[in-house]
């Protein structure tokens, strides 16, 4: 596993979903977990060590409201964590700033709201730096971007 | 101790001071802590521990920013916590909406912006249910208050 | 009635009701009443007597738009009283404003937009400073959930 | 006394000194009140009473945070109320929101955050629906604006 | 007529209805115009003129986005202006801040998003300072409410 | 005259005079009028007449509050107008929302908050599609403005 | 061509229509591109050059969440462009911000919220300043307005 | 140079110096440059061409108002791009959301406002993924920083 998804709450696995299909088009393994930060602090911090002792390099994480998952994995571990803001009320303006406002020195990545497939980018960036062939399907996934969207052509009827 | 005060930053310390006040000024002891929820996790959470040993019945948290100490506190323990949002950037906002939207079942009472006066006024109002002398005081408080508005007299020249 | 639930519309009743059912699974006693502050200030003032006069530790009172509710019992009871934003209108910005801005020396416990539930899981925890077999439910409460969530696992395919 | 003046604390008499200083210009009778909603709703209760007694057409109410004055008020009396959002925190949209978002059918005429001279003339205007000689007063207060700032001329050197 | 009612689109018909309804409630004649401030300027103006000549005492005027029609309204007369914030953007925060936060001297009267009927209770308020028979229209309209929600009874099941 | 430059207030002079400082830099005649929307309409209206007359292509206009300036001239003549937001309360977001916001088809030319420079860059940029001598200068000014940030250098230390 | 629209993803194609309907209207050459900023930069770099070369006078671009289009393409031309925020996330106005907060001297003339129609007529009115013919049709399409409206009448059962 | 620094003004360099700061106590090389994304667009493509060459392994990238420079890096390099939203108005929530809602699939990793050293804090996290002696220098940097904070003791007079 490079990649650890965690989010809050069951009902976060559709948005968070985005995520793990950017990964799984990446070839990049991962795991998923749903686990609240206030609900189950234990199990989160049991997690956290044993995706720090499988290697992974990058942990993911999603919730709403006041959002404090992200926020609580990156005290607990030196691995970068990406936050992903869910909207759950006031259009996810809670979620973000929860997130995104980290005092120093704990720093979350942050994402756009519910921009979970933004999150895995980023964790495939991060590991770019490590792993040569992860850079490589980077170089090649804009590589085909840029062409796909130059097949489809720029101008437009409307 | 019936009241303990947690706050992130040893620099909260004045907007804080205010809780403490108003604590004096009802005799009810408390004891405060300058505990970072991301920065000494281990500590809050033995702290936490202590402070429901030692019989405290409410715990006030105050934070800024990503203001996660009074939820984290609340997922720690079942005494009310009382969560006041400091001020740090955005008037108080992003503070405000990450203590105060907490996700069900983990609640945190939550006051106004730098209104740690208010928080311990809830905690002398919850300490009063169980405890006749502080509710004694807190009817007090209230006719005296209410006596000298109306001594200042209410007309006014402006 | 341990605590009573107080709303300003009968169009309120469904998301107060997460109130009600969260404080029937802890067997606590509850009243409901929609009254407006603004439209039955007498018999709002009226009820509140009563509420004192039955030996209830709690006020929830839950509020849309201008939400002066929840600040209007507190400055009439000593009681704690937990407010309840309800979204009316700008995501609900308004009424939490309304009502977690509580000027001192009056305090409003505030809990997030339209989460009647953490109001009641706050009454809770509140009433189990005084009630020792309430706060032998919470305790439980709070190792169920805790057990439910690890029975469903945290490893989650998405 | 025409108008009244009611504020929620006396620390908000300079802000509300533009109502009054307006009302001077137009010789219009006010008195002024510095009491709380929340701290003393009572006297409020009492004082509106002796407002209407006393013949005054409409009631002037400022007040900062969660601002209930002005409802409250309006909730008391048919007068027409006028409510002025004191800028506390947040710039004020606590308060404006707070004042302006009261649900049917109890009204509050709000004007801008920390504008009371905007609420005078707002009462200005309302009196001179009744009162020729204020109607007429106000036609000469416009004229003579007009006037005034066609002398200062537009055209203007930056 | 005694009150003028104009908004700036057709499609606003529906949301100002309760504006009319609440005043058929009084019995208080009204007319209503859709004219827009920007793209009908000059028959803004003489519309003004021929409600101000009709002897109508209050102007209710509702628009959405940037919405400045309350304001041009209340510039170009004497009598006073109610404005209703529609809701076209932003849950319509822009349509509140354009037509509350009017300049010194010239005042709007504004009440809360899409709330037209508050707009008409706040010209039955006006008009009841000048009409006795409207003043007890009104107080008999506040008695009715209270009976009325009295007889529904307070208490709820929930 | 290629550029009239109107704003609401005297006071606004310091914030628009970039606006001016801009156009001298490009040699472009204006003149400037402090016009209040509300308190001079005719004269407003005179003038924009006038400013048609003299053959001006582009009006800037900048007020604070809620700011209805800029459409209400918009409203008044086909000549592009370029709105700027001044900054009175709430951080100049009530000033921005009341200019960009304008309802088809009646558009205004929005900049940011307090940029003036940048609404006569833009009105620069309007009058380069007619008049190739401004055309060059502003080819010019772009070129001189990237040669003097290259002769800065962009390493630097911090 | 005399206007060129870009925006940033097909699916903001009927959001931005309007901008084309407004323009054939007025029977002004257009063409549209869907180009991202981000995506293709080299592309929209290269697309500037030859709207440019086309003779066009204005750039309308469109664009949602951190919308950098506009201000990307203003950077490269001097073209006046004007900036249509879409809304993609907090009702848009995370676009707003990121397209008319352009720090200076790069302006972007930005319309209101999807209002792509407004952008068009900012654009036909840029093009009169130029063009008689467009200056024609736009006091043409003015007065067409008026008298359409006129013709409804303003008067109106609600 | 393992980590770039680049922000828009010369004038951000105060803000900016925390993040060099920070990674002067990691001992991780890096270089500081002033490049605007609006104004010296080609002298920022050569320049991430560079840094590229250089083997850096992530930028920093800082901005005020309509933030495009994080945004713009990272459309044009696969390296990890840190945003910091820079506070030039409205409290720097422009900046924030022009950073943070970057479309997918190019993300920025956003941190709060003005906070430059948590931006470095991110990228001692990254580049600890690669670089052993930088993980440890991480590992033992939290180490001290607890070891201070509880040197300090927890317990706190207020």
């Amino acid at each position: 596993m490079k990649v650890a998804i965690i989010f809050g709450a069951r009902s976060d696995s559709e948005k968070m979903g985005n995520a793990a299909k950017c990964l799984r088009e990446f070839g990049i393994d991962y795991k998923a977990y749903a686990i609240s930060a206030h609900r189950m602090p234990d199990l989160l911090e049991a997690t956290i060590e044993k995706i720090e002792e499988s290697g992974a390099s990058v942990i993911i994480a999603g919730a709403g409201l006041a959002a404090h998952l992200a926020g609580v994995i990156a005290s607990k571990t030196i691995l970068p964590v990406i936050g992903v803001p869910i909207d759950g009320a006031l259009g996810g303006l809670d979620s973000l700033l929860s997130i995104v406002q980290m005092p120093k020195p704990i720093a979350v990545a942050t994402v756009g709201i519910n921009n979970s497939y933004n999150a895995a980018m980023l964790a495939v960036g991060i590991l770019a730096i490590k792993y040569p062939e992860i850079k490589q399907k980077l170089i090649d996934y804009r590589k085909k971007m840029v062409e796909e969207l130059l097949s489809e052509g720029s101008e437009i009827e409307i």
